[in-house]
C-alpha cells in the first residue's frame, strides 16, 4: 500500500525510500515518523475481519508491499476476556482484558517484531538489531529463528530477568548482555547497528513498530463488534505501544470502520514516569531523561525514545497519565491472578493498578466500558511473586497434609 | 449429550450416575474409563469446524450437558504450524508442530482442565483438587481462578520448576507442596480428596480429562483439512494426553469427518519409561512401576496412571513407543527454538527428539507426513538451559562490544 511518512515534530513529509528511521532535522529524539496514508484509497468492510485470526488479516492498513513475508508463527489473534464480576466490583460498566502474552513469545512485542521482519525483508537485509530491557529482544529472537533469511543481534541489560535471557539464547540470537541500563544498551546498539549497517528494530526509531503494535486496537476493535471501550489502559515505557494503540483506533476511525477513538490512559511505574511528567507538564512535548527504578523491567525506561508521539496521540484521544507504585503493581498482578485467571508480568498488570487508582479516585466510574491491554505473560518475570510466596514442603503422610490444609485454606 | 462409562480393562458398562471415576471390579489403576457415545446420534459436518476457534466448538462430540459452564479463558484453537524446511532437513515430507504453549496457563493440560471444571460445576461440587508434576496443577488453578464458584487444592512434588510453582500460587489455589514424588503427590491427593469429598482431576482417574485433551487432535484434523497426518508423536507420561489423542481422531472417524486415524508414537524419558516398557511387553498389559528420573519434569512419572489406555489405543492406531535421552530432549528443545522459534518445555521437545531418532533409524522417512504436539511453553522450566547459557556481561562500551561481537558471531 502507498503511503509517506512524517516527523511528529516538524511536520516533514518524507517518501519511504528518502529516511529509513527518524526525520534528519529533527534527530532521533524528537523526530520519530508517523506512517502516513492516504485514507480514500483504502477500501475494507467490517464484515471482512475475525475475532480469532493473526494480525496480518489487517494487512490492508499495514504499510506491506504486495508480496509481503509473513512470519510463520501466529501473531496476534489473542483474546479480549470479558469479565462482569470484576466490572460490577470494579464499579465500572464493563471490564475486558486484551491479552497479549499467548502471543508466540509470550508478550505484545511480536507484532512489532514481526513487521520489522517483513521490513528487513523487502528492503534486502540479512542482519536485525534491537535494543530491549527483554520481552523485545526475546520477540525479535524468536521470529528472527523462524525466519532463515535473517539473523539477529540483541542488546539487553545483562540484569533483565533470566526467562527473557534464556529465550533469546535457545533461539539462536547473538545476544550482547550489556553491564548497565536499557537506555545504555539502547544507545550503544545505536551505534554498533549504524556502524555494521544492520537493520534496527529499536523502539521508536523505526516508524514501522508502530504500525505492528496497532493491530492490538484493531483487535479489540473487531472482538467488541465495532464499539469500542470509552477508555484503554495500557503500561507505558518507551511509548511505542500506547501511541500504537491510538494509531490503530484512529487507522479504523479515519477508513470508517468505528464511529469513536477510545481514551487512550498510559499507566507507568512511579520509579520510570518521564513520560508522565512530559504529558503534565503540557505542550511543547519536550523529552526528559530520568533515571528509571521499578520492578516492572518492561517499562524500566528513564529515557523514553516515543515519548512525543506517546503524549501528542494520548492528548488526541482525550486520555492522560497516571503512576502507580510497585506494590500496586504486585497486588495488581496477584489480583489478577487469582480472580481472573490472567497471568501477566508485573509491566502487563500496571494497567490494572492504574485503573483501580483510577476508579478509587473516582475519575473512572459506572458509565465507563474499560480495557486493559496485558502485554506480557506472567511466566517472563516471577521474581517478585517468588518472594512473595515462601513454600514450605509436606511429607506425604496423610495427617501431616491434613494438618497442613487446616492452617492454609 | 447421552454416552455411557466404559473400563478400559474388563468391558464393563456403567451409566455416567453409577460411576465417578473407575471400575469398581477393576480399580483404579487398570479400571480406567472410556466415555463411549453412539455415534449414529451426532451430526456434525466438516464446514461446522474453524481452524482457529477454541476447543468447545466440539461439544458436539463431548460428554456435556446442555448448558454446560464454560471457562471464560479461551482453551484451545492453537496454531498447527508447517515447517518445509525442516522437513526436507529432517527427509520426511511434511513436518508439523501443533503450539499448546499459547494455551491460558502456557500447556496441553488446559483442555483436560476445561472439561473437569465444566463437569465439577454439572455435578456441584465446590472444591476440585489435583496431583501433579505442575502443569495439570498451574492450569487447574488458573482455569479455577477465573471460575467464581469453585475452589482449587494443588498437590505437587516440591521440587517442581519455580515458575509452576509460582502459578499456582498467584492464581490463588491451596497449595499442597509433597516433600517426594510425582507419585508420591498422587496417592496421598486421593486419600485427601476421597476423604474431603472433592472433585478430583487426577490425571486418568477422572474420565472426562481425556475427553477434553481429545480436542487437540480434533484441532489437527481441522487445521489440516481433514487430512490428517500419518504419524503423530507426543511426549509420555501418565498417559492421558496420548490417549486423548487416539480418542479425538477415533471419535472423528466414527462420525465420518476423517477417514483415517494416524499412528500414534509415544515418547517417553528414559528414564521413565514404563509405558514403553508395558507396551513392548504386549498384551494383556500389565502395569509397572519404576523409580522416574528425567529433566522432563512433565512426563518425570514412574507409576502411569492411564497405562493400560495409553497402550491399547496407541496399539490400535498402528503406533509404538521409542524412548529418548534428556541429552537428547534438550538437543530437540535448542532445535525447535532456533530453528523454528518454537519454545517448548523439556517434555514437549521429547517428541521432537523421539522424530529425529525415527528418521535417523528410517522408520519414518520421505513419504510420511508427520505432526508433533508441543504439549507446554518453554517458559515453564528453564532450568536446564540456564546451565547450558553461560552468560557474560559487556560493558557499553563500543570497542567492547566490537571485541565481544567478533568472538560470539
Amino acid at each position: 500500500m502507498s503511503y509517506k511518512l512524517r516527523c511528529i515534530s516538524c511536520g516533514a513529509i518524507y517518501d519511504p525510500d528518502e529516511v529509513e528511521y527518524t526525520c534528519p532535522k529533527c534527530g532521533p529524539r524528537k523526530g520519530t515518523l508517523e506512517v502516513v496514508f492516504n485514507y480514500d484509497e483504502i477500501r475494507v468492510s467490517r464484515e471482512e475481519f475475525s475475532p480469532e485470526r493473526d494480525m496480518f488479516q489487517f494487512e490492508k492498513l499495514l504499510p506491506l508491499p504486495k508480496n509481503y513475508y509473513k512470519v510463520p508463527l501466529r501473531v496476534g489473534g489473542t483474546p479480549l476476556y470479558d469479565f462482569p464480576r470484576v466490572a460490577e466490583k470494579l464499579g465500572v460498566n464493563r471490564f475486558l482484558v486484551k491479552y497479549d502474552g499467548v502471543n508466540p513469545t509470550a508478550s505484545y512485542k511480536d507484532r512489532a517484531s514481526a513487521l520489522a521482519i517483513a521490513k528487513a525483508t523487502e528492503k534486502g537485509y540479512e542482519t536485525i538489531y534491537a535494543a530491549s530491557t527483554g520481552n523485545a529482544a526475546s520477540s525479535l529472537a524468536g521470529l528472527t529463528a523462524s525466519t532463515p533469511h535473517l539473523k539477529s543481534v540483541i542488546f539487553v541489560p545483562a540484569k533483565a530477568p533470566r526467562p527473557k535471557i534464556v529465550q533469546i539464547k535457545v533461539f539462536g540470537a547473538t545476544l550482547v548482555p550489556i553491564d548497565g541500563s536499557y537506555d545504555q544498551a539502547f544507545d550503544i546498539s545505536m551505534k554498533i547497528g549504524d556502524k555494521m549497517g544492520w537493520y534496527s528494530r529499536n523502539s521508536a526509531i523505526n516508524p514501522y513498530l508502530l504500525e505492528g503494535k496497532k493491530t492490538g486496537a484493531m483487535e479489540i476493535a473487531v472482538q467488541m463488534g465495532y464499539k469500542v471501550p470509552d477508555y484503554v489502559l495500557v503500561g507505558v515505557g518507551d511509548g511505542t505501544v500506547i501511541s500504537g494503540l491510538y494509531k490503530g483506533f484512529y487507522d479504523m476511525y479515519k477508513v470508517g470502520l468505528i464511529d469513536e477513538i477510545p481514551k487512550i490512559i498510559g499507566v507507568q511505574a512511579e520509579g520510570a514516569d518521564a513520560v508522565k511528567r512530559v504529558f503534565d507538564k503540557g505542550e511543547p512535548f519536550e523529552p526528559i531523561d530520568m533515571e528509571a527504578n521499578t520492578i516492572a523491567d518492561s517499562i524500566s525506561v528513564g529515557k523514553p525514545r516515543d515519548v512525543i508521539k506517546a503524549c501528542k496521540y494520548v492528548k488526541a484521544s482525550g486520555g492522560f497519565y497516571v503512576s502507580v507504585s510497585d506494590e500496586e503493581i504486585i497486588d495488581a498482578q496477584i489480583e489478577l491472578a487469582s480472580e481472573m485467571g490472567v497471568f501477566a508480568e508485573p509491566a502487563g498488570s500496571a494497567p490494572y493498578a492504574g485503573l483501580k487508582k483510577l476508579v478509587e479516585s473516582r475519575r473512572l466510574g459506572k458509565d465507563d466500558t474499560v480495557a486493559i491491554v496485558v502485554t506480557g505473560n506472567g511466566l517472563k518475570d516471577i521474581r517478585a511473586l517468588e518472594k512473595r510466596f515462601e513454600i514450605v514442603p509436606v511429607p506425604p503422610d496423610e495427617e501431616k497434609v491434613l494438618e497442613y490444609l487446616q492452617k492454609s485454606v
